[in-house]
Order: C-alpha cells, then sequence, then structure tokens
C-alpha cells in the first residue's frame, strides 16, 4: 500500500529547514529509499516516495508556519539539482502507477504555485549544477529560477531525445505558457539532452537569474529576505500542527473522522459518507485557531485529501465514487459563513484554499464520480461542491416510505460562488451552467435557501430527481451501467465533460498535456521491448516505428 | 493512394443541389462504396472516401456558388439520418489511419463552422430519423438542428457504452461548449446508447426544434429561407470553378502549379519549394475575378492544401517537413497589399479564409516544420507564416560563398497581423511573442520592411541565423537529429509547444479530445482482441481490464 502520510521527522529525501520567514527544502534523495525495490535512485531522481514528503512540507508550511514567506529550493548534492523522475522507476512502473505519478507530481506543483499566488510563500529555486527533466519541472513551479553561471549548470527537459516521452510534470505548458519562452526556442531546448546554460538560459527566459557559484548561497539569501518582506506574513502567528489523521484502511471499509468509504467490489464501487459537522460552528476567528485541525472544514479537507489519493493509488479497480453526506445543512452553512466572513486571516485562507486543491483533486481523479442526495444528507455550500463535481447526480423527490426523516434538500452558500473554483477558474456552478448569467443569478437568489428536489433540479443543481419508487433501481442501474463501461473511454470522457469554458495552464496540463503522455506511455517506441523507456541505460538504442501518427 | 480531389460528378455518396440561395447536401451512403475493402457502409455510416466528398462539396458552395446563403445537410435513407464512423471500417484500421481519419473529419467539420460563421453560408441539419455518433456530430457543426418528433428519431453518442472509444469528431466538447448542455446531461446523454428524443433532446439544447414528419420539408425550407436572407450574400455575384489541380504525384517528387515537394527517404524529410508569385499582381478586384484559380493566393491555398492532406495520408514516415520559398517577396507582399485592401469582397474574403484553414491545417499536422530561409527566397506576408508556423527556422546570415544572390529577407505584411490566426484565435506572431505587447509593436512597426538576417532574429522572428560556413552543417543536422527522435514523443511535444495561450472549441478538440482518443485508440479495452472495437457485431461481450487510468 502506497501511504501518502508522512512528517519531517520520517523523511528520507529531504531536509526542511525554518528559520524565522524563510524557509529551507533541501533535496538529498537517499539512493536505496525508494517505495519499491529494484531502482536506485541516483543523482537526486525520484519516485513518488520523495513527492509524498515534499508535498507533505508543502503542506506543514502553509498551516505549521504562517511566518515563512519565502522558501528557497535546493540540493545537497554536489553540482546536481535534480536529475526528474528515475528512469528505471518509470521502465518497471505499470501504466497506472505511472499516470499515477506524474498526476500527484503534478498537483503538488500547482500546490506549489497556489502558495506563491495566493498564501504568498514565495518559492526560489537554487540551481547548482544540472536541474534535468522534472528536476527542471520542479524550479518551473517555482517563483523565481535562479542558475549558477559556471560554464556547465544548465537546464534541461531532455526527455524526448533520451527517453522518447514527455515531460511528464507540464515543463512543455510552463515553459512556453508560464515563462513566455518563445516556442520556436522551446523546440530547441526539448531536444538537446544536455540543455541550455548561461546567458542563454537567462535571455530565452528559462531562469531568471545567473549567479556565480561563490556568491550563490549570499544572493539566494538576498533574494528570500526580500521575497519574504514583499509577501506580508501575518505577525505574531501561531502555526497549526498538521497531527495524524486519524484513519483506518480496511478491506471492506476505510474510515477517517470525518469520512467512510464502503468499498463495493463486485461494483467496483466506493461508496463515501461524508459527515458534516457534529458541533456548532465556533462563534469567531479565535475559536477556530483553538479548535485548529479539529475545526470541521480543515479536518474535512485533510481526510478528503487523504482518502482520495489513497484510493487513487491503491484502489484502481474501484472505477465510481459515489458520494453521500449526511449531517446537517444547517451547520455547514453556518461553517461556511463563518470561513466567507473571516477570510483575510490567515489560517481561514489556508483552509479555504486546501478545500479548494481538495477539491480539484477530485475533478481530476480518473474515477466516475455520481452523487446521491437523500434525506438526512447536508449538501450545503461547501459540500454542495461535491454533488457539482459529480458527473451526475440523483435526488430523491419526497422521502423514503420506511423512513421518517424529511425530504433532502440543497443549500447554496457563499461558498459556491468563488472561493472554491475549478481548475479552469471558474466555480463549479459558472462551468455547469456555462456563460448563462440569468441561471446562475437564479442560484445565487436562494444562497441560504434549502431546496427541495422540484426546486434544485429547476435551478439546474441536481441531474435526476427520482421518487421513492424508482429510487433504488436508478441509482443501481447507475452504478451497475458505469462498471459495465471500458475505464478508459469513461477517462477521456470525464475529462472531456467536466471542463467546459476556459482553459488555464492548469487544464492545459492535466487534459492536453497529460493526455498526449498518457498516449505515448501506450506507445511501442517508448514501452516496447525496444523503446527508448525499456532500453534506457542498457547500452543498446531504442529502435522506432517511423509512423507518424 | 488516397486522393482528396474528387467533383460532384463523382460522388457516390452525396448529392449537392442548388437551388439559388439555398442548397442542399443529401447523404446517401453507397453501402459498396468503401474506400478500402472489408466493411460495408451500412445506414449512412461514413469512412474518410464519404468525408472527402463532403468536404469537397463545402469548398466547392463557397467557391463556385456565392450566391448560397444556407445550406441544408439532409439524408436520403428512410429514417435514418447518419450512424457516423463506420465501425468495420475503424476495427480494421491501423491506428495512423484511425487517427488521420478523425483529423480530416475534425478539420471538416470546422470548415463547416468557419463557413456559417465567416462566409455567412448557414448549415442547418435536418435529421428525420437516428443521428448516432459521427452522426449527431455532424449535425452539430451546423449551425441549427432540427429534428423529427415522432417518438423515436434521436440523436445519441453510443460510442463509450457500444464500442469503448470516445466520439471522434469533437462531439463531447461541443455538446458542453458549443451547445452549452449542462455537463450532468452530458454525462448521461454520451452514456445512452439509444440517445436522447423529443422534447428532452430539445430542452437539454441537444437539438433546435422539433419538427412533426409531416411538416419537416415545408420546415426545413422556411428556416433556410429566412437563414439565407439574413445571410446577406452578394448580389449578382459569378462563382469561380475549382478546376482539376495540375499535379504529379511521383515517388520522389510530388508537384504542384506553385509547389514541388522532394521526398528524402532516408532522413524522413519532405523538403517544399513554394514559389511566389510569377507574375504582378491584378491591378484590382475585378482582375481578381478574371483570374479565378490562377490568382496565385487561390493558386496557393489548393496546393498547399492537398500537398498537406496527401503527405499526410500516404506518406507516414516522413515525419518532417523542410518548408522553403523562392520567389520576389514584394511581389508577394503586393499580393497581400490587395487581398488587404479589398477584403469585403466575397472572393477575397473567401481566399483569405481558404489560405487561414490551410495554415491551420499546417499547425495540426503531427510533422516537424522546419522552415530554412535563404537567399533567392520570399518569406514575405503570408508566406512568412509558413515560417511562423513551423517548429524552428534557419536563416542564413549573409551570402552563400558561391552565390551572387543579395541575403535573404522576410518581410512582414498586414496579413501576418490578423486575418490568418491560428486555431487558438491569435495570429502566429502574437501566439510567438506571447503578451509582449513591446516586441509585437516592434515587428509591426516593420511592415512592409525588408530584414536581414540579424534584424528578424532581434524580433524574434526566426531561431537560428547560421552564416555560410555553417549553414549546411546545421541546417543537415536539424533534419538528421529529428529523424533520430521517437515520432510519437516529437508529436506530443509540438501539440504541447505550438498552441501557447488561449483554448478555444478548435485547440481543445485538436489537442485534449483527439490526444485522449488517441489514447484510447491504443488501449487493449478497445482496439485489444478482446476490446470493444473488436469484438462489435461479433455477438460477443467485451471484456475489459478495470483498472481505472
Amino acid at each position: 500500500m502506497i501511504d501518502f502520510a508522512t512528517h519531517p521527522d520520517q523523511y528520507r529525501h529531504w531536509t526542511l529547514r525554518v528559520d524565522g520567514p524563510i524557509a529551507e527544502l533541501i533535496l538529498n534523495v537517499d539512493e536505496e529509499g525508494g517505495l519499491k525495490p529494484g531502482y536506485a535512485l541516483k543523482l537526486n531522481s525520484y519516485d513518488l516516495g520523495v513527492d509524498i514528503e515534499l508535498y507533505d512540507a508543502t503542506q506543514r508550511l502553509r498551516f505549521e508556519h504562517p511566518e515563512v514567506g519565502a522558501v528557497l529550493v535546493s540540493s545537497a548534492m554536489d553540482r546536481v539539482f535534480c536529475a526528474g523522475a528515475n528512469i528505471a522507476m518509470l521502465g518497471q512502473s505499470s501504466h497506472v502507477e505511472k499516470v499515477n505519478f506524474c498526476k500527484f507530481t503534478n498537483e503538488t506543483r500547482f500546490g506549489v504555485e497556489d502558495a506563491s499566488e495566493n498564501s504568498r510563500q514565495r518559492y526560489i529555486a537554487v540551481i547548482d549544477g544540472t536541474a534535468a527533466g522534472g528536476g527542471y519541472e520542479l524550479a518551473l513551479a517555482t517563483d523565481y529560477i535562479m542558475l549558477v553561471d559556471d560554464g556547465s549548470s544548465a537546464v534541461s527537459l531532455p526527455e524526448v531525445p533520451l527517453l522518447a516521452v514527455l515531460p511528464g510534470t507540464g515543463g512543455l505548458t510552463r515553459v512556453v505558457d508560464k515563462r513566455r519562452v518563445r516556442r520556436d526556442r522551446a523546440d530547441f531546448f526539448c531536444t538537446v539532452t544536455e540543455g541550455v546554460r548561461g546567458k542563454r538560459a537567462l535571455s530565452w527566459k528559462l531562469v531568471d537569474e545567473l549567479v556565480p557559484r561563490s556568491r550563490l548561497r549570499e544572493t539566494a539569501m538576498e533574494r528570500a529576505v526580500a521575497f519574504a518582506d514583499e509577501a506580508g506574513r501575518p505577525e505574531g502567528a501561531q502555526g497549526v500542527e498538521l497531527t495524524p489523521l486519524h484513519r483506518t484502511i480496511g478491506d471492506a471499509e476505510v474510515s477517517y473522522n470525518t469520512i467512510t468509504i464502503e468499498l463495493d467490489r463486485e461494483q467496483g464501487a466506493a461508496v463515501f459518507k461524508i459527515r458534516g459537522p457534529e458541533s456548532p460552528a465556533p462563534a469567531d476567528v479565535a475559536g477556530i485557531h483553538d479548535a485548529g485541525v479539529a475545526f470541521w472544514p480543515l479536518a474535512l479537507a485533510r481526510d478528503l485529501d487523504d482518502a482520495i489519493l489513497h484510493l487513487r493509488a491503491n484502489e484502481p479497480e474501484i472505477g465510481t465514487w459515489v458520494l453521500q453526506t449526511e449531517g446537517d445543512g444547517e451547520k455547514v452553512a453556518a461553517y461556511d459563513a463563518l470561513l466567507a466572513a473571516n477570510s483575510t486571516d490567515w489560517l481561514i485562507r489556508e483552509i479555504t484554499l486546501y478545500l479548494k486543491r481538495t477539491l480539484k483533486r477530485l475533478d481530476v481523479s480518473s474515477r466516475s464520480l455520481i452523487a446521491l442526495i437523500e434525506p438526512g444528507s447536508c449538501f450545503a455550500g461547501t459540500l454542495l461542491e461535491l454533488a457539482l463535481a459529480a458527473d451526475r447526480s440523483y435526488m430523491l423527490e419526497g422521502t423514503f416510505e420506511d423512513s421518517n426523516l424529511p425530504p433532502a434538500t440543497v443549500r447554496p452558500t457563499a461558498m459556491n460562488f468563488g472561493p472554491l473554483p475549478m481548475g479552469n477558474g471558474l466555480t463549479r456552478l459558472e462551468t455547469r451552467l456555462l456563460d448563462d448569467a440569468d441561471a446562475l443569478a437564479a442560484v445565487r437568489d436562494e444562497i441560504g435557501a434549502d431546496l427541495e428536489a422540484e426546486e434544485a433540479e429547476e435551478l439546474g443543481l441536481v441531474t435526476f430527481t427520482p421518487d421513492d419508487i424508482d429510487w433504488e433501481d436508478e441509482v443501481r442501474l447507475a452504478v451497475e451501467e458505469r462498471h459495465s463501461f471500458s475505464p478508459d473511454s469513461l477517462t477521456g470522457m470525464e475529462a472531456s465533460l467536466r471542463f467546459a469554458g476556459p482553459e488555464t495552464l492548469e487544464t492545459k496540463i492535466f487534459g492536453r498535456l497529460t493526455a498526449w503522455q498518457n498516449w505515448i506511455f501506450q506507445r511501442p517506441n517508448a514501452v516496447g521491448e525496444e523503446g527508448a523507456l525499456k532500453r534506457f541505460g542498457t547500452g543498446k538504442q531504442a529502435a522506432f516505428d517511423r509512423k507518424r501518427v
């Protein structure tokens, strides 16, 4: 089992140091510390395990260290920043493993950008030596790239010439779309194994600054101090410690404080029961800070984040996630109101951003999402986003004959109108009601209202509203039917239907770039017995089918 | 050899009728008329040959029938509009063939939309019976979809449930992005084999109008008349007949009036020599109309269009296209000036739109494009777009020692600043100099100037400027190197680097949707011996690997 929970005390590959407003993340990969046997993580190359630590560090920096305004990312190895994803690891990985690995590393890099942009924790890459492939892609996710000017330190994306695959962590897209490297220069850059160094790297905008090695440390600290000064991080804030999650992972059930997941292996389905808050929302911001990780929205974000990662990595045959909630919508709305009213508080901001990132993770999970809205559920505000993220939703019209629970309702809150955008930059409601301002205004008018099935359907919030007589059959058929389809075609279909509207760096990377990479990961030119990924390091040349597709 | 040239007299599958301002395109596929043996084109299903006729018809409508303002697309079969791409054909096609087929059909559908939007020839789909898969996708490319309301006529995208592939001609994207069908309804729609009919089809925005069968013909004509009235097509205009191209297709050389292509099979390269105009530009619009298909920009668009299609379909192992021009840049600029000065003339508009579409075809060709700018070349305006479309360009600095030709120059014209946008909606210059208004203004200041290598490089117009001593080696190495890389990784890389900036329906379809489809076309769940595409029609169920990727 791949476990995404870790702690700086357990890191094998990264060192996290915090000194006032400046943090350092130093990469020193333990060659023998791979997640699986069969490959040595030489030259600061990484596997999923290295990235799990990086993700943990970025999360702790946000929650435990509100004082940090700049993060220096560097290497402890001599003349090597990072060699990127380990090639032997890729060569021995299954298709599912490769794709999951790329997805998680991409999400982590977007998290770094989210910290720079929205939390004012700005990342700086300090490159002494070579930053190749995923190594340079890590640098591309930071705000500022420094490169030693010594005639040999270089940045490169050698995947195409060396391995016959694409840089898998957004490198192609970030080079032209984020850093505005001219496309013809990018074309050249991505075909030279040794990469680009010195003045050319700077003038082509591949890096932001060249520094002599003798002044590297000093200059990096100067930049970090300047970034941290600009950042304006909260004064005297107390971090919230991310204590270990309470979870139980079984074969039939996975449970967290706020979520229980039942696995139906026969139908290839996981049924999420997400519990709304039990206690009322704290009265004020101080109450939230006191509650810390016990504060329901933070607990929910952490549990859901881990649950998604766990199921994606460890349960590939569970293709359908059924999303249910239980609890009091009124209470959820009260928590939402607290978040909205205190959005300038650093911790509230972090919690909201974390919810945003976690819901985005759901959007790019290659699983069919079906929301069931039944009596006793609490699809309000933040939890309503789950239903809006679903590929389709079923809401019971009326009540169940054998129950005295009142009819189910959904309730829009301010959280559905801005703080939790999708990767395309729109809210889930905006994506759903694309360019229909009237329909969007009609939902906005109902903020705070408990909407029963008929109203919810009229407003476009739910897909189907069967009554008690049809409910069980309709829901069962939907899940069974999903299980009968080809998982691949569902992945392609869902990726195409979920993101209407504008595109961003993020949707380009998770849509276009990922799809091309997945295709290449299937092609004999890369993964066949004579393919480049298999033959790398054997001394034998890859043999290619020359047909252009 | 697949030939893209045809004529209405030779059509086997379509009937084209023109009656004043209204044209009719009637599909009546000849079951035995497939391009290859091994499949019968039942139920108005199509293969590439059917689509080649459709493309020819849309081109002739634009050039030969300027009086037409509305085009009714219907079927001659009883209760069947079109069953989409023929499944047996797909099942027996190679990966290259499938992908090429989808690319061409996509381009043809974007051409239909271009006619509706920019030529005011609006297409109307008249569906009596079933429009399934590619059949409904054809309707989605029109401006207005009419569906018979008889309890059985339906539109559907059954690819996922039936075949384990995606609708391959933009259906998923057009449903949510063009027609604004809600994503959860789209999810349901794309999973029901029988599709959606009647009131639900209308209220979900899958169609624009329901009509009783008894009134179908009458209502369709009413709509066509109304569209044609609105269209405001030119009064009393004379069409230009698209006479057969002059071309010779040999094993080592392919030649047209304006282009000669040498094939270097050893290096997997095609060297395009594109000739600028020989005679001076006509004095006025009347001269252009008199010249007709001999007018150089139109001749160029036709030759280049056919050459691209020929090489894509028939020469898959020729992975690099080297783009060269020869002639007088001054004359090219004079033609450009004539196009710009008369852009409201219907024929000039059509020629410019055709150049635009042909250059877009180049952008989405999965071939490496290298432009060589040498003495004697004429990379001005419209032809400069070729160099800007290239993945990289080499411009000789100075002269060749053994030649008395003056140094090469490039010349921007107004054609580089708007009339020939890429699929992303930006000009090639805007994409290249992304968000750099100053750099763009600097090029604009040089409109009409002949820029030598140093200036061209400074303005960001060319990639490398070797001199006589380095030229041959550098160019040879670039071509050889390209040939040494995996064709697949080049395709993915180029598709990612060429389209920086905003995304549109078009880049979504050619980028994201196509990449996912290509991936699925490689997956055993679709194309393996037990895959859905192979087993369709055999009576045996497909067997799927259940792992989600």
